[in-house]
């Protein structure tokens, strides 16, 4: 099988060995409903239990602050949904850069006459300290930033945002998906009433995420039902997720400040690899993930650059994952006032737990001669 | 570990090895987010694409209906509270027995003008046909009827409600979750609108399940964001438990007819056997999964029985999984006209694929040494 060199982790993350080891039983003999009464549904029980005591740990939280869901983007529906389900229609707030999981039920909110608000940021992709100030003045009842963005790295500064909501009466939450295990997150720290983690960005497996949230939080379920999760997240718990979720959340807390220095070492090497093939890389003055290099190259096509990279045995993203069906360009980019044209032209490099030195020297090299032919193309049909 | 002979299937069938199998390189060296334009991406992509047709082709769908979600009750609340989205505030009418991840959208869905009515059913747990056509009467925009009950196991006449259904124009939804893998399910033969199945009940992985839905039918997405599943489910598809789900239909379909034999034939005897030990069969008249029994032994108490049959190594089920955290006696029994009393006595034994002839005689001993102890011990009390 061709397998090229992992470059990609913002998408998703490699489950982990160890990660995977604790899933397997859960995926075996130990296969009860958690719901029920008998030795197997008790161990399925306990064991969920466990895991959230593990995922309230990663994150500072309380493990009865914890409603599991089937990932980052039912977390972030249901905090938009679920909170202004049990409001009057007002005004949310989001940054111009979110994740379409949740600028999508934010629109979805104006349907029941709520107003939707979009922050500004800053050609960096900050939020607009001006325009963040203008929106208070709004009095938003719902607030959502996100604490690090999945293209651009960028983090907010959402401890000092949350306080200024929390002020004016608004509830905050913020979307933490590409922050968890790569940079501290901390859900008393930060004083939000609202944090939407998931296990597959981390090593933990695809279908489980959570929903961390002050309890004074009313929310209505967007999964009605059993009445699991105190009610919150209705349907039969993945058992085998969330235990993985759970184990997922403690090694990378564990090897957070190695990695994450390891890791800013290797992206400074992407990014001076890229510079020195021409490409402006986007948010370098913004404090940023230690993984994540976003850049465009003038004249080169992002899609085709990506797809010479994976035949060349590097995989890259063009734009986030969970758009890249759509070939618009960027929301991101186009929020920090970037041209279509150039925004076209974005690739995302992001590396993980398995990146080496020689893959990055590796990448290096391959993407110096493939910019250096697709140019010479450009220069001869010019 | 302490392994019990598990006669609780219709909570959740162990995984099937060969499900299993299927699933294992994709939590391993195949973890690609299937939105990613790489190779990774690519492959989930494809093993996706191959899972949507395999589970079209059990339910008698075209792959293009299928929608996927991370199980059930999520299926189940996308098309109540999707449907009811897309609509003016009219009358949603579900049977009496209903899931509650079916009944619990159909009332959220009060507070936004809709008007809910519960179908009756008679003492065998059947829809009443009166009141069926009194509910026909009010002109119902939404009906949802399950095709099968998870506790009594009793089967309505779905085609027909469905066909009544069209005549008015309403969109007609069958929770089929207990059916699948039991009896033959065909989406374009029952003529309905929606129909949920989900991948746990029938040997695969809990995490995956589906809404097969008309394409005339418009939804409102639950979980809005990166526009995976044709815009009506966001979030990275759990790519696993997918593949899981499309091999565990594809097993359960081909093994369908002569599974439901033999387990009909061990149904049958549990059913002698717990007769002998005074109990009464509920629905014992009316067309029934060959797979489910539900009882109650009058004057014993069904947790305390339950408790019992465990420690003696048999696990089942008091009332249905998902709402044993829930001490109320079974709605659907009260609903069937039962006194509360006697359904607080109740019990359930469903069989599976691993259900012997050996752990039937078994059950059939433990239970009569247990009721006959319990019945002495009443005796004595009183």
């Amino acid at each position: 099988m061709f397998a090229p060199v992992y470059l990609d982790w913002n998408a998703s993350a490699p489950l982990h060995p160890v990660v995977r080891e604790a899933m397997l039983p859960w995926l075996g003999t130990r296969f009860g409903n958690a719901s029920s009464r008998h030795e197997y549904g008790r161990q399925a029980r306990a064991a969920i239990d466990e895991a959230r005591a593990r995922v309230a740990a990663a994150v500072g939280a309380h493990a009865t602050e914890v409603v599991f869901t089937s990932g980052g983007s039912e977390a972030n529906n249901l905090f938009v949904k679920g909170a202004a389900a049990c409001m009057k229609p007002g005004t949310i707030t989001i940054s111009a850069i979110e994740h379409p999981c949740v600028r999508e039920p934010a629109r979805q909110l104006r349907t029941t006459g709520w107003r939707l608000r979009e922050l500004a940021v800053d050609a960096d992709g900050r939020i607009d300290e001006l325009d963040w100030c203008a929106c208070l003045e709004d009095k938003p009842s719902l607030v959502s930033v996100m604490l690090a963005n999945n293209e651009t790295g960028v983090l907010q500064d959402v401890a000092a945002m949350a306080a200024d909501a929390r002020r004016i009466g608004a509830w905050f939450h913020s979307d933490a998906v590409q922050a968890l295990g790569k940079i501290p997150v901390d859900f008393r720290g930060l004083g939000v009433h609202g944090l939407t983690v998931s296990a597959h960005k981390i090593g933990g497996p695809i279908g489980a995420g959570a929903l961390v949230v002050d309890k004074r939080v009313e929310l209505a379920p967007l999964i009605a039902g059993g009445g699991q999760e105190r009610g919150l997240r209705s349907g039969t718990e993945n058992v085998a997720a969330i235990i993985g979720f759970g184990v997922a959340c403690e090694l990378a807390v564990k090897t957070l400040a190695e990695e994450s220095a390891r890791l800013m070492l290797l992206r400074d090497q992407v990014e001076r690899a890229v510079a020195t093939g021409g490409a402006r890389v986007f948010s370098a003055a913004a404090r940023r993930l230690p993984n994540t290099v976003f850049f465009s190259v003038d004249g080169i096509d992002g899609e085709t650059l990506v797809a010479k990279l994976d035949r060349a045995g590097y995989a890259c993203a063009s734009g986030s994952a969970c758009s890249s069906a759509n070939p618009e360009p960027s929301r991101t980019l186009l929020a920090m006032g970037v041209d279509p044209t150039v925004a076209r032209n974005a690739v995302r490099v992001s590396l993980g737990r398995e990146t080496t030195q020689e893959d990055v020297s590796g990448f290096a090299t391959v993407f110096g001669e493939l910019v250096a032919g697709l140019k010479n193309l450009t220069a001869v049909r010019v």
